[in-house]
């Protein structure tokens, strides 16, 4: 008997993987956690029925979201990530030889553990005490109110924006990382597909865009996520991502996506794009 | 009851869309085609089973295989097109002012009926007269054998390397196509997905780049393509197309993918990609 997992994407969308094995199925005080081994992305991580991140593709968005915005900014020392439980965004921030310190705030303390036990490569940075990590459970939110003038770079790691992830994607929230942020800092969110969140794509960007006096929109390619391409949105106080200092991105930096070429092209964006965000 | 159509990308993956109706369902003497009223693609046509184009996302395939090589060449006079029944590829390429004529030949003549019935915001240039066409249903192989320095450039708008498309994938055809170009000219062809076809993605590059002194890899977003990542592979004889003259691109194109920046960064590979074909 074969199994099948179907990720219904849209209401008339799937996305449908065969199945090995589930290999952790729970359920935490936010969410229905599961781990299961598919054949064609390898172990995955699904959160209330949605695919989060799978071996097979986890490098591209762990890699995008991380280094677009940490070349973006000259000097990132203090990052704060909000989210990112399953661990693949602090593997890479930690790369940066600029960094000091790693916050990162995850509400799901399940999500944090299961990643641990079954998607090691992931979680990695997350095993064992990194010196640069501060890893906190607790609330995103709430921790941001009380940030201020804290952090040159903030990722918001998040999942979508229904269940925990919700209050990730306001205007209110997006006022309190300006707050949090240094006076020459920036942020990233992961803010969906440009094909089929075309409404929530035009409303963070008006949200943030009347927040911060540069904001930038970004692609990465990742088959995991409905249509494939995947939409990361830059808020900048004083630095503008498309004319980052390029030259300093090492050549070879452990990347199996990002490379300098991919930091310039990812800002070029289709005509559909753009008039979503006109 | 629902409809759902599923197409199986690899033999552990599904993309699955729920259907409307059945707009076609016919046997030519090639391959099964089909026309279906899907809720999330609009209509799509459908060949053996593997989803071709659909009215919701063919302008980025068809933008991206003309006028990625059509602005690489600083004069494109002549085309040829193999393939591109559905009408959508020669749609763009008769967009550029330069053309003179441009000659499509596509081995399947229900697939042209079919588009020019089901899909006419597609097969638009197929509707009509239109006095740069010249359409030859035909098979494109011995087309190719029998031509020699008679094309700017020679488009490749082909099925999987599975059915009638099997000889476009091949180093004799390329070796064909080679001779059936100008001095100056280059070819394009879709060359599958970075994520699911790696191995033909080396064996073709391998097989253009022993023949052409210059040969380029671009990519594009298509949602309806295994894992929503599509290679393109130019082979050219003189002309490079990452260092184009890209001020001769209008600002407005009535393109909704491409624009300038897009044909400059879509040669920009992730590492993974640059891998497969070094």
């Amino acid at each position: 008997m074969e199994l099948w997992y179907t990720e219904f994407q849209t209401k008339n969308l799937g996305l449908t993987t065969r199945i090995k094995e589930t290999l952790f199925a729970g359920k935490s005080k936010f969410q229905e956690v599961a781990v299961v081994e598919s054949l064609e992305f390898g172990r995955m991580l699904v959160l209330d029925g949605v695919f989060q991140t799978s071996v097979f593709d986890e490098f591209i968005y762990h890699e995008m979201i991380a280094h677009v915005p940490l070349f973006s900014h000259p000097n990132p020392r203090k990052v704060l990530i909000i989210g990112g439980g399953d661990g693949g965004t602090v593997r890479e921030v930690v790369k940066h030889q600029s960094i000091e310190k790693a916050e990162m705030v995850e509400i799901d303390g399940m999500v944090v553990d299961v990643c641990k036990k079954y998607l090691p490569e992931i979680s990695i940075a997350l095993n064992g005490n990194h010196p640069k990590l501060e890893l906190k459970i607790g609330d995103g939110i709430k921790h941001m109110q009380q940030a201020e003038n804290l952090y040159d770079v903030i990722i918001v790691d998040c999942s979508d924006p229904i269940g925990p992830g919700e209050g990730l994607f306001t205007r209110a929230f997006y006022k309190d990382v300006y707050k949090a942020l240094k006076p020459d800092g920036l942020f990233v969110q992961q803010t969906e597909s440009p094909f089929y969140h075309q409404e929530l794509v035009k409303r963070l960007h008006q949200d943030i865009s009347s927040l911060f006096p540069i904001i930038r929109l970004y692609l990465a390619s990742i088959p995991l996520y409905p249509g494939g391409l995947h939409c990361f949105t830059i808020g900048s106080k004083q630095y503008d991502p498309t004319e980052a200092d390029v030259s300093r991105i090492p050549a070879t930096f452990g990347t199996r996506y990002h490379n300098v070429n991919i930091q310039k092209s990812c800002f070029a964006l289709p005509n559909f794009v753009q008039e979503l965000i006109k």
